[in-house]
């Protein structure tokens, strides 16, 4: 295969990562996050986020950082509210569940084909459906016997790489504080997100309007590694148990602290994550430009287009994508993801094969 | 502090592990370790194990290695047998309990001062022990409201740095055949228990008489890694979901076969596992020279030194250790460990502060 | 209140029962159901069932119920698929999340005011439904990172009083076995099920198309009990630890055999079953000559019968009911069931309201 | 078998709570505990523990209760601390690890025949042990990596019949209440130890030293039930679903309001437990007087003595008894338990065997 816009996963990191991982190669550390690159890495991230007395800590991956905040967030007998198309309601093989917590998805699923459903809703939870969940939750009978929602969990982008506005992202933190229920964003695409020519929300923002997000390294530059921001204090007095408890406590925990502290130093993150924005605008020019239709207007990296399964067949062995959905008979939905190293040769490649 | 023997887990990797990652860090690799880098890995491993029909997984460290695999070997209403000194039993903030099991343990753990008690028993299990516990288990009229024992958990080095004999292990393999429970060996440090100077255990014998085994990286040259070898096949029909429940299934999982590739390329796992050994047997000799006792006679990386707390004080400012226990009154026991990378010059510089 | 349809489990137990506890009570008894009078009742079960070789054992109320039987039947990695009306998806407090597992809901949860909505199909699900789903799923590239359906939950009747046909369950039952599926059915309110004027399923369709099934003593009958009836043998070596585990396993379980002996003997259960429905066809007739509409037509115990806010109001301190849902501004649906012990003077006593 | 002493759970219940069954029968009720006659149970108990503004619910079993409150009790990162010897370290089949947790056993179970072993202290957790386990916690390096202890559980009587004294408990509570731990008294033999002939400790004193106790119903004239007291609240603003989702929660639990009523009515909880003690009391003389040993000299219902195995043999048809341990080549020890409803008729026919 000559290409893959498979994900924004398929690649290493950013070399400076690399540099300094070998420049830092056999400095003694001491173990599980305890050094000092940590420290600097979360401070750098704390003048980012705008936020001075935000508690950070490093985790390796999205499924290990959701199951783990989630399960700091809930009381034994709370679920977590989220989109029926949510990263956690439906690709996390129950992790949730495993920690003893019911998903609670406010609208399920679906693989439909009616363009019209893809607005900039999809994959979104919206402030007032929220509201009206857990009124109606709280006003029912026998609310007792069910799953108190005990937290909110969103992505920005979401599966669908669709944005929050900052009002529907204030109104959404509006009503969670009213009800008392923790804000937690999945930033793993976060950098594609903030960088998006369609935005009107800022990191700050997000630290400002959610109880925890987390700040995505594995698709945006880093070799892996999610960092974990709770820009009002840890929900828990002891975070280093439940982690390892989670079995998510690294041993050699500066390697996480060392690759964000790269990430944040020169706005490192913002730029590589302006690429994957820049790179997937020009591929959707030259999409566009060959008439393909898309199942939505994605802001991000990933786009979201439909296919002759007859081209599909044909652009398979030189082209890596991910399937996403049938469409009709005859087409399908693919997935293709830029990414913080795509270049513009990159997607010239992609468009011979269009 | 100038040099550190606190743990083997103070430094990055092996510097041919960074050249790897760096020459193929822009070869774009499919997802969660379904690239070929790690079917390499694993072909080397299987070869290493003289088990070419093994089936192998990597995972990230040591917890997260042990919760999920013994939540493979279990039935719900079944617990793992360990020493009382066991990793999982004590240092795992609870990790397989917060799996839903109980460790269930042969010999309580302590911290005894009398060092007869430390010969080269401590931190392992007997096969006798074992058979008595599991017919006295069966034998009691109340067994069906106890937790049943499903699998044995030890480890190789243990706690301690004690190594089993092949004698040993085969009676202990004997035992969990005839009373039907996996054996299952933690090797976070195997290398060094491989390539002590007193040990006839080979990595082929462990893939004959256990059931299941890892082979740790952390601590033996990789940035972070463990191997998780299957002899005679999986425990589970679909071992993905049950790796991903538990958040442990690495994005870039590629990233682990790399490691273990060239660590099983050249025998390096085995040239650098020596050297810890080399270092270590130096470190004992101007231990010993400059008159220090030892908790018990380690044959493997990990010595446990006692050490006046005055003199503790002393070098602080210049050597890192571990704090193991207390032994009397004055006295201290330490650990101090070499590794894959430690030099005679680093230990000249231990020495000097002795 | 002079009476209340709110429930089917206000009352205490027929009285044979009382008689038979009385004349036991000084019977010393072996402890956890390994009595006789739990293996009499055990062979009148079987008997009833028209199943020689069905494994039995008793527990206290449906939650524990179907938390224990699901958890028997699950992997870790796999949930169980239920309606997504289903007691476990909605009632139960997250009872099977805590035991770590998905509710894998075919439809959701609505509250609908459609009356053409609640046709005799609501609350169950559909065998070709649930083909699709599970081929759905086996085909999607991703499966592994998802929870496997692993069991399917039904319950009959329904909680909207429904009921399977023959044809519906046997359709059902095939899908499940060509899908390696156990079918679990959820049996709270069975005797109400089988006597209905309208089914053409029977105790012994049920034995033959289920894998494991329980018959409701709590609302039909008994102080408390369900007895769980596996008709071709446990999915687990040991079932009593799981139950113990569960906290499920009572002391006196011959108070359950008990109960049991007592409801399988000449016929007790069907004839006191049959009650209800002959007094819920009574208390339909009452309520459609005074004009008053039905959410759906059920052939059970439980009917939904839609009344004006005003009415309701007035009834209020004479008539116990269940709030069941909204109907319109101005109506309300609620839940009226009859029971073992309704009388035709009970019946009498609420049209008087009416 | 003409007489058994296995147990104290092989009988029904009190006339008495067999007469208000009967007459309650038919009051309809409201499910799940939310009716007066519970009310009133509990208004009863406060009373009886001289603790007014005590939160009060009632349980199923003793499994089922320790496994619901320590789970209210801890973080999810805690463990609970608890006699090797407890039976939620022992006789649970792993209860409290299926829900999550640990259980940190302060001196390990074991099967001694030193009757030296077996003074007033065997089963019972000492003040200053507890304190010096917590601060060795606390000052490990690595306590992070641990199980916190959360919780205290002790019980009264305990597994071998012996008890606190007041100031045992006194310096117990106040350990605990210093390092902040909960302390949950189980007392499923609560009334035996309460009318003990050798205690100081009282019901007032239990509610003003513990944070959570239960009063045991099975052992102690109920079918079945255990009354859980908070004297100073609940740890959880909302108990009932962590109960539901427990499966715990009884649909008809006036049930066990019932039962508790009756007992706790002209002190016939007290009255009958003293019974209890006063054919203990009347056994043991009988035994010392043909000469019989006892493992330990317990003070409440359940005598451990040692028996040849040959006279064992020759008194198994007509003395039903529970196997205790091992104590000799040729003896046995057994226990012998009397309860609410034994008679000196019944010690009458015991001792003809002896």
């Amino acid at each position: 295969m000559s290409i893959s816009f498979a994900s924004d996963y398929t690649k290493g990191a950013h070399p400076r990562i690399l540099e300094a991982l070998e420049s830092n190669n056999f400095n003694q550390m001491p173990g599980y996050g305890t050094d000092e690159i940590c420290e600097r890495a979360k401070d750098k991230i704390r003048k980012a986020c705008g936020c001075r007395s935000a508690e950070i800590f490093f985790l390796m991956g999205g499924t290990q950082t959701n199951q783990t905040v989630i399960d700091m967030l809930l009381k034994p007998y709370e679920g977590v509210v989220a989109a029926g198309t949510g990263h956690i309601a439906v690709h996390e093989a129950g992790a949730v569940e495993f920690s003893g917590h019911k998903v609670l998805t406010l609208n399920p699923a679906g693989a439909e084909t009616d363009t019209d459903r893809y607005g900039s809703e999809i994959g979104k939870i919206n402030a007032e459906e929220l509201r009206a969940y857990v009124e109606a939750f709280y006003s029912d009978d026998s609310f007792e016997h069910m799953v108190f929602p005990g937290a909110v969990y969103i992505s920005h982008p979401t599966e669908y790489g669709t944005l929050y506005t900052k009002k529907e992202l204030t109104d959404l933190a509006g009503v969670c504080r009213e009800k008392n229920l923790p804000l937690f964003l999945d930033g793993a695409r976060l950098g594609y997100g903030l960088m998006s020519k369609r935005t009107d929300v800022t990191l700050q923002d997000i630290a400002e309007l959610t109880d925890v997000f987390y700040i995505g390294g594995t698709k945006v530059g880093a070799l892996f590694g999610e960092a974990v921001v709770f820009p009002r204090g840890f929900p828990t007095r002891h975070p280093v148990p439940v982690i390892k408890q989670h079995g998510a406590l690294l041993a050699k925990g500066w390697l996480l602290g060392l690759q964000f502290d790269t990430l944040f130093t020169d706005d490192l993150y913002f730029e590589i994550s302006k690429n994957a924005i820049d790179m997937a605008e020009l591929m959707k020019e030259k999409l566009r430009a060959k008439g393909y239709k898309f199942l939505l207007d994605s802001p991000t990296n990933q786009q979201f287009v439909v296919f002759d399964k007859e081209k599909l067949k044909e652009i398979e062995p030189y082209v890596g994508y991910s399937y996403w959905q049938k469409f009709s008979a005859t087409q399908t939905v693919i997935r293709l993801a830029t990414d913080w190293a795509t270049t513009a040769e990159d997607i010239e490649k992609l468009d011979k094969y269009l």
